[in-house]
């Protein structure tokens, strides 16, 4: 069906009205999701299909993780599925905090298993009983190894992306010579490949910062996280890194002979981000209209609508649209031409619903004239028709703009929602506002009571204690005694 | 340590020495694969470890499928590790053929599942159930995914990469309007994606067939295959593509409206390529020395050994070390350099172990003159004296010949030890004479017993109907009636 250039408002109407509004966030999350194609439920309680359009997007963020890890110096390996269910308790905090979600294998063929095998959560056990073997002397340190891997955790409430019970991820596994080179990397991790690959590649600013003993891995002397503001003033857990002491590789036995001739025991760390993160950024930047997709990850960042009434009108449309392709793709750009026999009103609602950054509408008068309009996804008013020949180098500029506006907005949005507060009754107010409910940052005096206390009373967490604290003390929100430590609570996915 | 440049031999015997002779092929394999720290078995029966070296050869494997995959016009995307039991019954031949070697879940934390999952073997049956709820139309067709994934069947003997519980594989799932239109998308799969990269990259000659049906996939209606022959003349099996006819489709539902309003079941096929190929890769070009590596899919292509007595003249080494290293990375070169304090001998066994394409040996004299000694890995008495300034073209054109070299010397050894037998004693003897075992070409009536009785007397089983007949029709190697099928047997792996 070729139609009119102008019937595009009514077909946007079209899949617009079939998110739920955003004020009812988890609702429109489950809409946006489901209707941008990018992952469904299966019949597998908890387990997740990733359509194509969510796999690109995770493809494309993959590498972006895998050339940092890469880059500072990591190599990939696998290690098996299975864990001997023994492993599983020689680190007594581990088996704590996963034996409760665990999926069992007990059976394999018409054989009873002597003994059950788990289904991996983490791999730290069964890559630990490697690195004793493989760690000898200091000169096999330090040993830097990630891996891509599925992971279950048998969870009882799931989400798309947010909480399956089979989730996709990265997790490197490292062993150093001493404490402080363990610390160095899990800084290192934290930062520069974790805080530098979400803010540049997703757009999404972060707050990094140490987790309290109650949220740490379990098993780990520190936890160092990045945590992000959703759309609704929820926080997110975007990715950990854990310095683990030695309390692995004392369960595993992984010990090196120094250069001293002493036989001492290693240090080890461990750190992860999942397909959590895709959740995320549809959370941090979606809007009324669906997904809004940071250029550097979106599997297309520019899709070209075609208008035309007439045949003749087509193969006019039709050269400069070839000719738009070309000089795009080699400029690099991800684009793509939606030729399907639609309204282009369709089109434009499609292609937002699925967060296309750029749209590039090409009618008859355009083709005439050797132009083009461009309009972004991040502000439908702000059209700018451009010559054919200035596409090679306006497009990658305006998707930099684009990608740009993006984390701006995010930034704003969570100075918008973030609050200090000098008082419980103050803190409780604000997570009770579901609103403007955001971060409330406040002194606590590091005493778990206070942080249950807290918890139990406004189901705030303690998000995390930021890395950059602002020095000197204060009166505990909680319990007014004096406190050292500034930190982030906040309502978690 | 700083060394003579001569003494070479001594350490190069180091390595050689532990490897088993070529002619006890299965433990030269074990020792090949274990000491080039490709792969280790693990704790948990049947399940690898895939090391760094071994992993980064895959990934570089795993690019040249995926960009064929996707450049015939796939997508990726991700369906749930675990499986309902009931979906695996839907299809009678497939549950026959997976049953007896899947992985059962019964428990997940402290509870014991109603309905048991099966840790995916294949993934036919979850991904066939998806389908059913995507394809309503004809304009859904033709669907084309992929996915990468771990899959799980329990064996009984297990070899590191040939033959694990675990493995990791990519499986394309996709579903067509026509019996013809699923042909097409079946020889595709199997010439430009799977032969193509298995000649090009791994340069590994096969031969393209069809299997017969003992040897079809569980529930398919043709498989194909590419037969590879390895260095002790046994076939194995390196990709599979298979014309699942409508048997899936029936037992999934997977039905569309066609463009004539008739509902009509839909046409499926399945493909799958896996870390099996990294052990043919061993078995293929390995040699006494270790492993041999075609430079496209190498992790190190090139590696510079500096050797140097006197400090003086490792900084006058050193120098054009690094300019060596920098003309090579912009030309495209996955160059190191070995400063490591061991003999130069040592470091030679050392990376011709993990096959190493091409070695650049830089002593005093030769950095004097502006000059490097190449050695290719296929032909170590070809060194050849080459100027620093040539290196940048030199050295990919080296690597394209050792590419080639590979490919060559594999199609030879194949033609050497590929026969004709017009008798059955004829191929029984051929069978049996294990110092110059390979394939052997003949022909067959199509009866499966007489297949079934060469498998029993001689081992050998029909590794493919090669899809390049030679016409006309002979006697049947077993039976001696008239037979019209070209048949290659072979002992395989």
């Amino acid at each position: 069906m070729s139609v009119d250039e102008d019937t595009g408002a009514s077909g946007e109407a079209r899949f617009v009205e079939e998110l739920a509004d955003k004020d009812d966030f988890s609702q429109w999350y489950q809409d946006t999701v489901r209707k941008a194609e990018m992952a469904e439920d299966s019949p597998v309680r908890g387990c997740m299909i990733i359509r194509p359009y969510g796999y690109a997007i995770w493809e494309n963020a993959q590498r972006g993780i895998d050339d940092r890890i890469k880059a500072t110096g990591h190599e990939n390996a696998y290690f098996p599925l299975f864990i001997p269910g023994s492993f599983l308790q020689r680190e007594a905090e581990h088996v704590e905090g996963f034996a409760p979600e665990v999926a069992w294998v007990t059976r394999a063929g018409s054989e009873e298993l002597a003994e059950p095998l788990v289904v991996r959560p983490t791999s730290e056990t069964i890559i630990g009983h490697a690195y004793a073997r493989w760690v000898q002397s200091y000169r096999d340190l330090p040993l830097l190894i990630n891996q891509w891997a599925n992971v279950v955790r048998w969870e009882k409430r799931t989400r798309l992306f947010l909480r399956t019970s089979e989730f996709l991820w990265q997790e490197g596994h490292t062993v150093h010579r001493t404490e402080d080179d363990a610390e160095r990397e899990t800084l290192l991790i934290l930062h520069q490949v974790y805080q530098d690959f979400v803010e540049r590649e997703l757009a999404m600013p972060v707050i990094p910062g140490l987790k309290s003993d109650s949220e740490r891995f379990a098993g780990a002397l520190r936890t160092y996280t990045l945590e992000a503001m959703m759309g609704d003033g929820k926080a997110l857990q975007a990715g950990t890194s854990h310095n683990l002491g030695q309390n692995f590789a004392r369960a595993f036995d992984i010990k090196f002979q120094d250069a001293d001739g002493q036989v001492k025991i290693a240090w080890t760390t461990s750190w992860g981000m999942s397909t959590r993160i895709i959740g995320a950024l549809v959370m941090v930047h979606g809007d009324a209209s669906g997904l809004r997709l940071p250029p550097r990850v979106a599997p297309t960042q520019a899709i070209i609508v075609p208008i035309w009434r007439k045949e003749a009108e087509r193969e006019a449309v039709a050269a400069v649209v070839a000719e738009v392709e070309a000089t795009l793709r080699a400029a690099g750009v991800r684009v793509k031409a939606d030729w399907r026999e639609e309204r282009p009103g369709f089109k434009y609602s499609h292609w937002e619903l699925r967060g296309v950054p750029l749209r590039i509408e090409i009618g008859p008068r355009d083709a005439q004239k050797g132009e083009v309009v461009l309009v972004p996804r991040t502000d439908r008013t702000a059209k700018e028709s451009v010559a054919v020949g200035e596409l090679g180098s306006r497009v990658p500029a305006l998707l930099d703009e684009i990608q740009r506006a993006l984390y701006d907005q995010a930034v704003a949005f969570r100075a918008s929602r973030t609050y200090r507060a000098s008082s419980f009754d103050e803190l409780a107010e604000r997570m009770a506002d579901r609103e403007h409910l955001g971060f409330v940052e406040a002194w606590w005096c590091g005493d778990a009571a206070c942080e249950a206390e807290v918890k139990t009373r406004t189901q705030a967490t303690i998000r995390c204690l930021p890395l950059d604290q602002p020095g000197g003390s204060g009166a505990c929100v909680r319990c007014g005694k004096p406190a050292a430590k500034w930190a982030v609570f906040g309502k978690a996915y």
